[in-house]
C-alpha cells in the first residue's frame, strides 16, 4: 500500500448564482477590535468573491477574521492583530449569497473511505477501537510526509520520561520525520534532565528508583542553561546525549517553547508572552501537513484551533491530516468535537505509540 | 539479562518463641459456614504449627479457610466448599502466637530492586510511569516461563477487536507462551465473528466499516457454534482462521470460559454457573507462575483475589509474577490495592502491549 | 414543569403495501438453535403482520428470537430458551417486505425536544456537559413513576461505599421511588457491613479509618449470613440499621443479587447461575419504565441489553427511561452506543447524584 | 461539630547541636542565575539560622531560592526573579548542619486524625473513596474561613457550563465565601457568554440545544468587550445577569485572569506574559488559607507549585488547606503526588461539587 495524496474535489463555484455579490468590508476602527458581523473562519476551504472572481483563502485558521488587502490578497488575521484601518469581510452565511463560500466537501471521499469512517458511525474513538489500519496508514502517510510535506509535532512531557519512547522520538528527528517542534518548558526541562542526569524529576528514567536529593534535578538543569542564556549555546557545550533538544538542535528542527503558568525557571527561549507564542506556533502550522499531538491536551488544543483542514501547495489543494494520540477518551474527543475531518484519535500510550512507528519507519 | 529467580528468603522460625502453640481448629456444624474465629489467608507464604512442626500452605488463595485434613494436610477452601466436619483453623494473629505464622517479607529484595520500587516512592501507576524496565523484564520473564513455569492469560474481548492484537496473541499461543487462558463468553464469540467474517460486533476489524446487517454477525456466530454443541467440533469443521480460540484448541492450550449476566448465547462449553466458574479458573491459578491481565476489570479482579503471591515448586517458594494492563488508572490501582507485592500495572492499550511483546518475543 | 408522558406516534401500517406477507416461520429443530435467517429483535416497537393484521411486540428486548405461540401471541426468547418445535419468525428486513416492520421513530419528538439533544448533535455525553435540566427532568419524570410506573435501579458498590450516599438511597427506597433492585453479591455484602461494622472492606464508612483486622468484616457478615441460611432471616434477627437491603425487605421491594466469579461468598440468595440471574432481571425489565444504573458496567450493560426502549401500559405504548450514571465517559458511552434513544448519560461520581436526588425528592 | 484550627506542633530548635552553623549564602553573579548548590525551598515551615537565631521563613512557596536580605529578612525568590548581588542561602541538608531546618511534622495530628488519614493508608482517592466527612469537614472549614481566612478559587471553565453551578458559585461570592479567584481566559468568556447569550459555545446553557450561527457567540462577546478596553466597563454597561465575572466586580473580589495558548481573544486584562501571571497568582496564594481548585489541571497545578503547607498569620504558624475537585483520578494524584499534607481529594464533578456547597452553606 503506498500513499497517494486524496484530490480535491473542486466546489463547482459557476453553478452558485450570478447574483452572488463581491464580498463586503468593513473597516476597523479601534485596533483589535472587528467591526459588527464579521466573518469568521472555519477549518474548510473558504472561497470569497473579489471583483467579480471567486478566491481561495490560503494559510487559514478557525474563529479568525478575514482582512482584505490593499492589493487583493486576503489575510487570515486573530482579532489582537487587526489594526487600524484594516478592511475586514462582513457576513455571516456560507453559500455564497453574501460573497463567501465554505466548502465542506472538498475531502468527502476521505471521509467516506478513510479514517472518516469512525465519523461516518457516529461512534467517538475509544480503547475498544481497532487501531491497526490507522497505524498502517500513518506509516505510509509519515514515508510519504518525510520528503514531501511538513509534519509537525506536538510533545507532552511524557514523551521524554520513558527512555524507549525518548529514543524513538530522537531517532524519528534524525531520519527526517519531524519538520518542527511544538511544546512547553517542560518537555525541555524533562528532556535534558533525563539526558544529563538520567532521571525525570529525580526518578531514574529506567529503573524507576528515586535518587537522593533528585528533587534537585530539574532546578539544577533549568539553573545551568540560564547560565548559558540559550539553550543553543548551552547543548553545544554539555551535548546532552539522546536528548530531543539537542537532536532538534543538530538537525535544524525548529522547536518552539511555549510558557505556561506552570513552568519553573523558565529555560532560556521559552516564550512568555501566550499570543506571541501563539504567533511562533502559527509560522508552523500555517505550512504544516500533517500534525501529530502527543499527550498534551493544552496544546494540542492551541494547535488544533490554529490548524486548518487543508493547505494550498503548489496552487493546489491538499488536506492536513491530524493525529491526536492519547490515553484518555475525554481529551481525544475534545479536539474531534471541533469538526476537523481529518482528525485521527488514537487512545493509548504515547510511550507505545512512538516506540510502534520507531520500529516501523527506522527500527 | 538473563533472568532468573529471586532467592526465598524463609522464615526465622526457629527465633519464634518455643511456646507458640499448635494451631487449634474448630469444627464445621453447618456446611459452608465457617466456625466462628476462623483464619482466613492472606495472599502471603503462610507457615501452621501442627504437631510440633511448623508446616508451609501451598496452594493458596487469599480470604479462605484452612481446614486441617485428617492425614494432616492443609487445604485452601472457600467458604462454600466447607463440609460438615471439617476442622478450621482458628485464630486471628499472623505472629506464632496462635500457632499461624504470615511472613510478608519472603521477597522483599523483589519489592526493593524491582518492581516493587513503585511501592517504596508509594506512588501509584500512571500515564507518566516509564515502562522501559518494565517491558524488559516482562520479555525475559516469560522467555524463562515458557519452558520453566505457567504462564496464565486472563483476556478481555478488547484482545480480538483488533487485527493486529488478535494475531500477537496467535503467535504468543503457538510459540509456547500462553498455558491458560482466562476468559468470558464475549472473547470466544467476537473472536470467531471476527475469523469467520472478519467483524467485531458488525464492524470490519481492520478497515472499520459497518457492514450491512452486521449486527446479526455475533448473533449468527454464536447459534453456529450452539448447533454444533461444542467449540471443539465446531471449530474442527469451521477453521476459523487466526481465532485465539482455535489456535487454543489446536495447541492444547485449555480455556476456561466463565459466564456473566451481559452474555448472549451462550457458547457451548461457557460455565454458567459462577462458582463452579470460579473452580474450573483456581484450577490454573493454583499452580500458574505468571498471570498476566489485560482489559477486563472484572475477570482481572476475580483472578486476583485467587492468585497467591507465591507458588511451592519442587518443594521451594518462588514468586507469582502478576501484570495487570489496562488503559484505567482506576483499574489496574484497584487491583494493586489489594497489596500484593507481585503485581506490575502497565496502563496502555492493550493491543499495544501484545504487539509489543509479539514482535520482542516472536516477530 | 410538570412530567408528561410523551404520546407515541403510530407507524402508519396502512400505507405500507398490501403485497406485505404474513411473517414465515420455521421450527426448532434443536433447543437452544435458532433456525437460519432467525429474526432478531431491536430495541424499538415492532410489528409483526400475522393473518393479515400487524401486531405490536410486548415485553420484548433486543437480540432474541421471536416465537409465534399456537395461540398466536408473540414472545420473545433468548436463543438459549428456545424449545424443539418452537415457530422461530424468519427475515431480516424491517419495511414490512417480510411481514415485519421496526418503527424507529414513534418518540421521536422526543429526540428532538429532549435529552435526544446531545444526539441531534452527535456529540457524546461527557464531564462538561451541562446536566442542570437533566436534573430537573429526573425530578420530575420520578414523582411521575413513583405511581405511575415501575421504577428499577441497577446499583455497584459504590452505592454504600459512602454514608451520606447510601442513607440517600434508604430514603429514596422508604418513600417510593424504588421498585426493584438488580445487584451483585457485592451490593449486599458492603452494606451489611456497612450498617453492622461502620464499615466497608474495613475501612470506616465515614472517617475512612482502617480498623485493625477490619479486613475480616466482609467475611464475618458473609459467614454470618450463610448461618442464616437467608438474608430475610438474617435481616429479621441483626435490624442492620439503614442498610439498603434492610430497607428493601422492610418495604417490600424485590431486590436481585446476580452471582459473579468476583465473589466471595456467596451470600444465601444470590443466583450462582447467570443465565437464571438473567432471567430473573428480565421480570423486572419486562415492566420497567425507568432504569437507572448507577457505577456498575457490567450490571448496566446487562440491563441496557435487556430493557426495550417502549413499554405497554394499559394498551398503549409509552418509552422506557434509561438513566445510566458513572464516572467514566468510557462506561457511559458505551452503554449510549447502543442506540437507544432514551439512555441519559450523566458523568459525575454517584454519591452526589443520590444526594441531591435525596434533597430534591424527600429531604 | 466546629472547626478549630489545630495548633502548630514547634520544632524543638534547642535540641539541636550548638555546633549548628549560621546559613552561608552566595552571591548572585548573574540576574536570574542561582549559585551553585543554592538551597531549594519545600512547602514545609523551614527555620534558617541567622546571626545564631533560628528565624522562620514567611510567604513561602517551593522550589524557589532563599535571599537573605540587608536587613535580615528572608525573601523567596523564583529564580528569573534573582537579581545581581542577591545573597542566596546555599545548602541542600535540612537537619540544620548548613543551618537551614526543614520542619515536615508540625501538623503531623492532622495527617494522623483528619483528612490525612487517607495518606496514612497510602492508597489514592477514588470515585470509591467516601466523601461525606469532607464534606462536612469542608463545610465547617469555608464557615471558619469566611471570616477569619482567605479563600482562594481556581476554577476551570467547565464551572459555567452548567447553570446551577455557575448560579452556586455566583452565591458563594456573595456569601463572603470567596476572596479571590484565579482562572485562565476561557472561564471569563465563557462566563459571559451564558449571562449575556444563555449560551456556552453556542449551546443552551440549560436545554443543550445549538442555537444557529451560535459558535459567533463567544467571538462575539470577546469582540464586544475588547470595544470597552476592560471588562470593568464592559460589565457596568452590559450588566450581565449572575455572572461569576460581574458578580466579583459587584463584591470586589479580586479575578486574576492568567492567559494560555489556547485562548481566543483575548479579553481585555487577561496577562499575556505567563510568569507575570505567576506573580499575580502568588500575590493571593502568599496570603491565601484555604485554596479550592475546580475542574483545571493546568491552573490547579501552577497554583499548587505556589502555595505552601502554611501561612503565619498573627505570628502564629496555621496550616493552608487545599481542595482539589476532578473527575479525573489522575489530575487529582497528580497534585497530590507533590507530597504534601494538606491537599484533599474529592473526585467527582464539579457542578455536583458546586451545588452541594451552595445547598449547605448558603441554600
Amino acid at each position: 500500500m503506498n500513499f497517494s495524496l486524496p484530490v480535491y474535489r473542486e466546489p463547482n463555484l459557476q453553478a452558485l448564482p450570478d447574483s452572488c455579490p463581491d464580498v463586503t468590508v468593513k473597516i476597523v476602527e479601534k485596533p483589535g477590535v472587528a467591526p459588527a458581523n464579521f466573518h469568521a473562519t472555519t477549518i474548510f476551504p473558504e472561497y470569497y468573491k473579489i471583483a467579480g472572481r471567486w478566491r481561495l483563502l490560503a494559510a487559514s485558521r478557525m474563529d479568525c477574521a478575514v482582512v482584505l488587502e490593499a492589493a487583493g490578497q486576503l489575510t487570515v488575521k486573530e482579532f489582537r492583530r487587526l489594526r487600524l484601518g484594516d478592511q475586514v469581510i462582513i457576513g455571516r452565511t456560507e453559500d455564497g449569497s453574501e460573497g463567501i463560500y465554505v466548502h465542506s466537501t472538498g475531502f468527502c471521499d476521505l471521509i467516506q473511505a478513510g479514517e472518516g469512517d469512525a465519523f461516518a458511525f457516529r461512534t467517538g474513538r475509544s480503547r475498544e477501537t481497532s487501531y491497526s489500519r490507522d497505524y498502517d496508514q500513518l506509516y505510509e502517510l509519515l514515508r510519504f510526509e518525510k520528503d514531501k510535506g511538513r509534519i509537525v509535532w506536538v510533545l507532552g512531557p511524557a514523551v521524554v520520561f520513558d527512555s524507549d519512547s525518548k529514543k524513538a522520538m530522537c531517532s524519528l528527528i534524525e531520519y527526517g520525520y519531524v519538520h518542527a517542534i511544538l511544546a512547553g518548558n517542560a518537555l525541555a526541562v524533562h528532556d535534558l534532565e533525563g539526558s544529563l542526569l538520567n532521571t525525570a524529576l529525580g526518578q531514574d528514567l529506567y529503573t524507576q528508583r528515586s535518587i537522593e536529593n533528585g528533587h534537585y534535578h530539574h532546578l539544577d538543569v533549568i539553573n545551568a542553561v540560564r547560565e548559558y542564556e540559550s539553550l543553543e549555546r548551552f547543548c553545544e557545550d554539555k551535548v546532552p546525549a539522546h536528548s530531543v533538544i539537542g537532536t532538534c538542535l543538530n538537525h535544524k528542527v525548529p522547536v518552539i517553547l511555549a510558557g505556561s503558568i506552570r513552568d519553573d525557571g523558565p529555560l532560556p527561549g521559552v516564550i512568555a508572552d501566550v499570543y506571541e507564542a501563539q504567533e511562533a506556533m502559527r509560522e508552523h502550522t500555517k505550512t504544516a501537513t500533517t500534525v501529530i499531538c502527543l499527550a498534551t491536551q493544552l496544546h494540542s488544543i492551541a494547535t488544533g484551533n490554529m490548524t486548518p483542514s487543508y493547505q494550498v501547495v503548489d496552487n493546489s489543494v491538499r488536506p492536513v491530516y491530524i493525529y491526536n494520540v492519547d490515553i484518555s477518551e475525554f481529551a481525544v474527543n475534545k479536539l474531534r468535537d471541533r469538526g476537523t475531518l481529518a482528525v485521527t484519535s488514537i487512545v493509548t500510550n504515547v510511550q507505545d505509540f512512538l516506540v510502534n512507528l520507531y520500529r516501523n519507519l527506522v527500527g
